[in-house]
């Protein structure tokens, strides 16, 4: 008998040889029909693999990521299996699952031209075979075996990626008449798989280098249900209607310019005022809680570099040093504000009274990414990070962290984000020799984190080893109104860069002492974040953050005076606008007004102007009656609370 | 007889021969005794030289920079004069005057060692030499005789200064027993200096090369009268106690870190907090005027400068191109703002209707300049500008330039700064080609500028050839509380870029036209003009403007948790500022919050905390009574608007 440790911490026994579909069929028959593949000992199997030992299981479902990757893998052979029985002679490359959803399959179609007319087809193979409930069938092979089955069968890509392969590590999979070299793991059989949908094809080079044969890349999702399915491809036409570079562009927020630079993002007029009301919103929050804030340079001397030890690992992929008339004089774009910000610390003798010193900046930070990798706002080579660094007595971090995770939860709730959750890494156990700084200082500075997040009843997902060399952190994720995850800004510890810019406050011992530094930037940057608002609420921003809040609408062009008018008695209030002043209709008028989403309509005719009053629209809302410029601004108020 | 044109335009007819005093002369005795030199055909000259033909002739007094300049060349004489007589065998290398006032001289002093306790001495004999009256009197010589003179008296300095000039064109100035190698013009005689004041010495090497012979610089300053002298030297006096680079290391405004990088300021919480007050101020006048602001980024490819003309001028005494992984790939720190709000022009197209388009932005630009230019904030070499681009049509000019006006009053008024004048510079008219733009947008401009500046009301001076080649422009001047003059920024007309650029609008013809750009930043930067700021209030901020506008001070720390209430009760008023609980007597921190400048201070004992009150104290004016918060924060603004 061995013993099976399940994820709840209970040990239950089994004759040696069991798999782990039959322990979950000992559990109940429901759970079994749902396992898609099991974690062994921390390894990712089939679930029909016997296992001999003692060990831990847990048993994988469409609700662990690890279940979908296998179930998308599968679909990705499944996939080739039609191909093959639809078009013999095909040769296939490699069709691994996407960790963004569904999979993929790089194929040489040979003499074919496959074109997206025949998704229909192969999708109709793909679920007359998954009805068949053909089992993943794994199989151990020689290498010389191997080779000899698709030198038979003529697919010199497999033979290729077989030359690099061990012999004695060699696995086949065959479900129904297809077989394919593939590590694993799939599901139990095709039957799983309800619902495939082909999404695209693409070009795509034999091992992603240019020199090589061109093969076709066909894109495909899968799900175990039909509904699944169905809501999937609704919400990726959702997403496309909301992708931030569309409506960026649509409602004139931001550009960018081959000239200036590939992903260097220009902030259009109203791009602008959306982000400052977005930043002067953060740094009130911020200095209610004592944010202090300053503004540093963008650039720095290499010597500040060099002592924050960043300059050692400046390498060739980053944004080169700027020389000087002066020789041997180096200045590096900044990457990161921190230095900067050590330097402020440090140039001042410091009080324990003063901590903890919290140093703001919204600082434009530019870092060199590829150019495949830039993503509108979303990734960039200049951001604006809404920065800051504590610097604090090691038994402030709690209450540090405590109130990071309060101002993150407010704003992120004023933005109508609801769900949040982190993640928290911490040192790997296994390792303490990696890390920087007294293994007491680790010690609290863990559990500061951890009961931190625990006392604001944030729900967290903790990783060990994830932790940075210099200090364990927390990282915020937020999910969006279509049910997409976001990765946003951190809370790191830091026990490095205090020492090694030998700051020091002197403490009520009248002794000097070495002050722990928080990196925080909740939100990220101020690209990504507003990329994200503007997916989230599809560009209908709500009222207090909408670049133009008011269209004043003429009837007719005797009323642009007292729209003008209008519009200047509300400035104050710090309600911003515009007049359309256009000879159009006033239907048109709404409409266009509808179309780059501003919220609130004021519409004035011949009554309005005489009895100095306006007639409130609000956009999705309809009409609000008419109102003087007083109650006006008292509902506006009022509106841009709620 | 000849014709003598006078400034006023008057003609009057004198003998051939007459001098310049002569005219003064026949005009005044009063004004030929304050006659200093002479402007005759433009040329600055001896009031004594005869006049052979026709010319205009303008006097020169202490009223002019050019009898200011004379008036101080001929003082370094005098104390080379004064050098000669009191240490014999002195060799002289050059004494000119200083545009900023006073004078030098680079003197050998062979083996002996002047020090500024010899001042007195040099001073005083000076005087006795001026008291003798001694005519500055004018000879031309051979090359060979000034040699052979300068060799007797064994001179090598002079001796090589005359290596440089042509025989013929050599003149010697003699005044007392002292003759000097001197182009001139000088001063009648030195019974005009009545004031002299040594006022340093510092090493300077001949000819400005560390290879040559050091020698010992004397500068000194002299006036017409002895109140002149006393009045100088105390604005000297209190323009150190206002040197901004003192006063923000007080009041912890900015700092400079060789780490970071000299002339990079950081700014520091209070300075941040100061700037951002200014830049919200002027952000919201802008935005009256129906500015638009944008955000762009740091750098910009090669390709936009190539675009702009600039990327031709980026020498090597620039910061040099930001180099990338991808070859050829270039970016350069940007120097100016204006090529990327080209860019944001010409995205897409535009109509007339949306002219003039008004781009606004607190743009951080970087040059390079020499570390010996840079001082304080005033010269360094990161600078954020109020920069604007407005893009327009040739007949909106001149309302643009009216509004620029009218802004830069409003604001510098606001600032406390009641004198401004300008300088137009325009087109050399003896030099058509070397500017660009049609001649007929030139007038148009030049006319826009010159009357917009009169309708203005503006004291401006016109100077001819001053013009960019792309345009004409208007630069403003400010004198401070203590007379100084400050430049400011500029206004700036620029048929250039849009040509470059290719900008296009759609004109109500249907048409596609070229827009104008103007160029203005008439703060010039936030940098220099907070240094101007600094030393004009001497950091005693406007209420309206000061980083910290209220100290709370609390009588005992039974009052701290009060305090902390009131400063939260006055940050959603816009008020702020700081609690002092520190454990000290209430005249100690009323004292230091006199000494941070705090411009009210909020005192808090048991009556106020009882009675929700606190009692006011202005700075420099003492006790304001005991007012509730909402008395209080009405006394604030009508305090910060008065």
């Amino acid at each position: 008998m061995i013993n099976i440790t399940l994820p709840d911490g209970s040990v239950r026994q089994y004759e040696a040889g069991v798999s782990s579909m039959d322990v979950a069929r000992s559990i109940s028959e429901g759970l079994a029909r749902n396992v898609l593949a099991a974690k062994v000992n921390g390894e990712v199997r089939d679930a029909s693999r016997p296992i001999n030992e003692d060990s831990s299981v847990a048993l994988l479902t469409w609700n662990d990521d690890d279940g979908k990757m296998t179930f998308w893998h599968s679909s990705a052979h499944l996939m080739a299996e039609a191909l093959e029985a639809l078009y013999p002679g095909m040769k296939f490359a490699i069709g691994p699952a996407l960790k963004d959803g569904g999979f993929y399959y790089d194929i040489d179609a040979g003499d074919r031209t496959l074109s997206s007319t025949d998704f229909k087809k192969i999708e109709d193979k793909m679920k007359e075979l998954a009805r068949q409930k053909n089992e993943y069938k794994r199989e151990e092979i020689s290498k010389a075996d191997a080779i000899k089955y698709f030198e038979e069968k003529g697919d010199e890509y497999k033979l290729e990626l077989l030359e690099g392969l061990e012999d004695g590590q060699i696995t086949f999979y065959t479900q129904g008449n297809f077989t394919d070299l593939c590590r694993g793991p799939h599901i139990p059989d095709t039957g799983k798989i309800k619902a495939v949908k082909l999404m695209k094809l693409a070009g795509a080079y034999w091992r992603g280098d240019e020199n090589n044969a061109q093969l076709t890349r066909i894109y495909g999702i899968a799900f175990p249900k039909a509904k699944e399915l169905t809501e999937y491809l609704e919400r990726l036409e959702e997403a496309k209607k909301r992708d931030h570079r569309k409506l960026g562009q649509e409602l004139e927020l931001f550009m960018f310019s081959e000239k200036v630079g590939q992903g260097l993002p220009i902030w259009l007029p109203k791009g602008t005022r959306l982000r400052e009301r977005l930043q002067n919103f953060l740094r009130r929050e911020q200095e209610k809680q004592g944010y202090q804030m300053v503004i540093t340079p963008h650039i720095g001397n290499k010597e500040l570099y060099v002592t924050s030890g960043h300059y050692a690992k400046y390498g060739e992929d980053s944004f080169q040093p700027i020389h000087t008339p002066k020789e041997g004089e180096e200045f590096l774009l900044k990457p990161m504000n921190c230095p900067h910000h050590c330097e402020i610390f440090g140039h001042r003798p410091r009080s324990y009274r003063e901590l903890p010193l919290r140093l703001g900046e919204f600082g434009t930070v530019y870092r060199y990414e590829q150019s495949g990798e830039l993503h509108g706002l979303s990734r960039v080579r200049g951001f604006t990070q809404d920065d800051a660094h504590i610097f604090c007595m090691p038994d402030q971090l709690k209450q540090e962290f405590l109130s990071v995770l309060d101002l993150t939860r407010m704003v992120l709730t004023k933005m109508g984000f609801s769900e949040f959750t982190a993640q928290i890494s911490l040192r790997d156990p296994d390792n303490p020799d990696k890390y920087i700084g007294s293994d007491e200082n680790w010690d609290a500075a863990e559990a500061a984190i951890i009961e931190a997040a625990a006392e604001a009843g944030l729900t967290t997902v903790t990783e060990l080893g994830e932790a940075a060399f210099y200090g364990p952190k927390l990282d915020f994720m937020i999910k969006d109104a279509i049910g997409r995850q976001w990765q946003l800004g951190t809370i790191q510890v830091d026990y490095n860069l205090p020492e090694r810019f030998e700051l020091e406050y002197i403490g009520s011992d009248n002794q000097a002492h070495r002050p722990v530094m928080i990196h925080r930037a909740p939100f990220g940057s101020m690209e990504r974040f507003i990329s994200i608002l503007i997916e989230n609420t599809a560009g209908k921003f709500p009222l207090w953050l909408a670049p133009d809040q008011v269209a004043i609408l003429t009837i007719s062009d005797r009323f642009n005076d007292y729209a003008h008018e209008v519009l200047n008695k509300l400035a104050p209030h710090d309600i911003s606008g515009f007049v359309d002043e256009r000879n159009e209709k006033i239907g048109r008028k709404i409409r266009d007004a509808e179309l780059q989403k501003v919220p609130v309509m004021l519409i004035i005719g011949e009554s309005e102007a005489e009895e100095g009053k306006v007639s409130v629209r609000r956009q999705g809302e309809g009409d609000q009656g008419s109102m003087s410029l007083t109650e006006f601004t008292e509902w506006f108020e009022a509106a841009a609370e709620s």
